[in-house]
């Protein structure tokens, strides 16, 4: 009999860890546990199923459970909700329908994500108030916002942005709260964020920056009034984006440590504190490649990631590593692309590095070729080491995803800003400028060598 | 009084080193001498001016020669052809209209590019017969093809396919040559190349593979039949694009080394073996970054960057290395986009690899993200090291060159498939996939490590 893997979360984490079991071990007996209806699902797609753009919540799914199941032989159950890990017996329990199930387990792996922050302010669980969670629950979600004319995002983050401009899109009217000076406020700098500033307004969007909810009032228990520290707004919805929290209950439960970001304590191996307990994903900790301190990134790229490695030492022991993040994300707003990767000037600052940036405006073709369009980009660099650390890039063009990567690469390889000039990066007149826009930022932030 | 810098050649490497030079040393006397007409000229938009994309040939110039001379204090003649070095004087002799004019140097940077290779065949100086040099020529050419309405292009090297695209896009009947079994020869594997070939074919072009061409034959001393081994095709003009060689004469003339490849030789500092004579851009041999063996690339970025080597040095001696390079490229081929970096499978296999390759089509949106497009793939790694030796992308999106550049920078710093499969690279439905396609083929190339 082989191994027996119980996972709990079948999300980017759980559905990556459990593929990469079955794969690295055809005999293991695989169990993945989703309290939801969705396996494989992406979260990161529901703004675009409000908005329109995707017509059906399904869609939001890779696999069907039973696709998933299938295919790489495992046990998967949906609706399944796991609510006590019992470490020492090593099983799980789960509640299924009206029935309670227990799981054995060799190894056990927590995916179980994150969840959104509720405010704790007055009126916080009032009807009306809205929440992103879960890809199944998206067209209650869309219902729920078709009926209104007037709707306030509360939290200026990527889903704030993404859902703000979501409701735009079916003609509503939104106000925006972010209680920071302005949007993006723990990946962008504030010089940067200007330009996401205009493309709002431009679009629609009342935006109300430095202002903080500090609660909600209704009629009949639901909602009706936004009330912030400058004033009360009229509103039909209110939509919660003001980020996400790991849930850690049941690797609490399991008795594993959480680390200093709130999230659960694992090293690169994704092992917990506890034996043959691993944690992935959106409910675990990271680490920065940059300054190797302990950070909580939750974006499924990552936690993709840390799945397969979870996966894979599960059932092969230390087999992968997993080296850490630069919290790389890119969103579109509007008709932005506003994408960052590595330290903003502000956190190099607070690291401790002596930040020096450079901010330009680059042409994405030659200068003669039809189409190119103008990018800006803000390159951070270390000056006592030259080691670049961050990079921020918003333009009204796709290519921002290339050039973001394109320092994505060369920051996690600990790229100095030299590294960034001779970069062999690829050139055509339809393509880019004979100077790579990322190579001009270099050369500028470089203060004369290049 | 400061240095006299004398610069032969004022196109992207020669411009790139005055411009250098200019701004490390105010003091330096400087002067840069082109043959033609424009300089920070553009020999890569000639293709895209012929074809009606660019409208005017000036366009293809950055800097008109005066403005370039008085933003930077610089000296430069046009129509300047320099025929003698004396290195024992430290002079150069040009000619200026019906003047010969001498200057005098302390440090000489040869910068005097590449010249197409003219096939030692009969009737190969017929008229009718051109070639793309230098973008003030670039309206005879267009001119001249415009009268024709069947053109034969010989060589399936990249401005072989573009000038082949160009033409098409005038509505004329074009036969495209090449002598090896498929285009791209010496920087594509050949089942990619087998995807350019659908392209050219589906857009008119009459591709004939495998066929040398022998001879030219004309009436009244102009091109009407191109001769190769297997046939004779009735055509008006003929345009070559079998590849450029180094315009070494002056360099010769100067005493310096010609390197293996038959390009002058340089150390990273871009000193020639003469003391005080450097070269830079296509006229120079550069060495590749995964063999350290010589090479030579004509391409514009890394003669840019060796021009700003060259021009630093020139002024403050040993102050800038020039790396090497990849061979990073990109064209349009009507709809597709064609990029590659580092090694050709076959070309790892020549070098003394042992190279194991995954080919992939990926899609460039999530999944449920509509206007996503599928690209192609290849990616070459040692298996001995694991180290990603190369990368071919093929696909219907400008995106393919953020892809290739995320390549080049990853396989510059040597990466490994584990660096490619952790790099952190970013993700959101309408910018990529979940697993960004370069990850995808580091996972397939793993061989089940990931």
């Amino acid at each position: 009999m082989g191994k027996r893997i119980v996972i709990i979360g079948g999300g980017a984490a759980g559905a990556s860890a459990a593929a990469r079991a079955r794969r690295l071990d055809p005999e293991a007996e695989i169990v993945m546990l989703d309290k939801g209806l969705f396996i494989s699902h992406a979260p990161c797609g529901i703004p675009y199923y409000i908005g329109g753009v995707v017509k059906e919540a399904q869609e939001l799914a890779i696999y069907t459970p039973e696709e998933f199941a299938k295919e790489r032989r495992i046990t998967v159950k949906v609706n399944a909700e796991v609510f006590d890990v019992d470490t020492k017996n090593q099983v799980v329990y789960a509640r299924e329908g009206n029935e309670t199930v227990k799981y054995q387990w060799d190894v056990l792996i927590i995916a179980t994500g994150a969840k959104p922050i509720t405010l704790p302010v007055e009126g916080h669980d009032l009807n009306g108030i809205l929440t992103l969670r879960l890809p199944h629950e998206a067209p209650k979600l869309r219902e729920e916002v078709e009926k209104a004319s007037t709707v306030a995002v509360v939290g200026g983050g990527y889903i704030g942005l993404e859902v703000a401009e979501a409701l735009r899109n079916l003609g509503k009217r939104v106000l925006l709260f972010e209680m920071m000076p302005h949007v993006l406020p723990t990946t962008f700098d504030e010089d940067m964020a200007k330009l996401i500033h205009d493309e709002l307004i431009k679009n629609g969007i009342e935006l109300h920056l430095n202002e903080k909810v500090v609660g909600f009032r209704g009629v009949n228990g639901h909602v009706n009034k936004v009330i912030t520290e400058k004033g009360e707004y009229n509103v039909d919805k209110v939509v919660m984006g003001v980020g996400v929290r790991p849930d850690v209950d049941l690797a609490v439960k399991a008795g594993a440590k959480i680390g200093e970001t709130g999230a659960v304590w694992v090293n690169e191996y994704m092992e917990t504190s506890v034996p043959n307990v691993y944690a992935a994903g959106d409910v675990a900790e990271t680490w920065s490649l940059i300054t190797g301190k302990r950070m909580y990134v939750a974006l499924a790229p990552p936690a993709n990631k840390m799945g397969q490695v979870a996966g894979a030492n599960a059932v092969k022991g230390r087999f992968l590593k997993f080296p850490g993040v630069l919290g790389t994300a890119i969103t579109k707003v509007f008709g932005l692309y506003v994408a960052r990767t590595g330290l903003t000037e502000k956190q190099a600052r607070e690291e401790g590095f002596k930040p020096v940036s450079a901010t330009i405006k680059a042409r994405t073709t030659a200068h003669y070729y039809p189409g190119g369009v103008q990018v800006n980009i803000k390159m951070i660099m270390d000056e006592t080491s030259g080691r670049v650390l961050g990079v921020q890039i918003i333009g009204p063009d796709r290519i921002v995803a290339g050039y973001i990567d394109v320092a994505a690469a060369l920051i996690g390889k600990g790229a100095t800003v030299d590294d960034f000039f001779f970069a062999d990066l690829s050139y055509s007149p339809p393509t880019a400028p004979v100077w790579h826009p990322l190579i001009t930022a270099a050369r500028v932030l470089s203060k004369g060598k290049y």
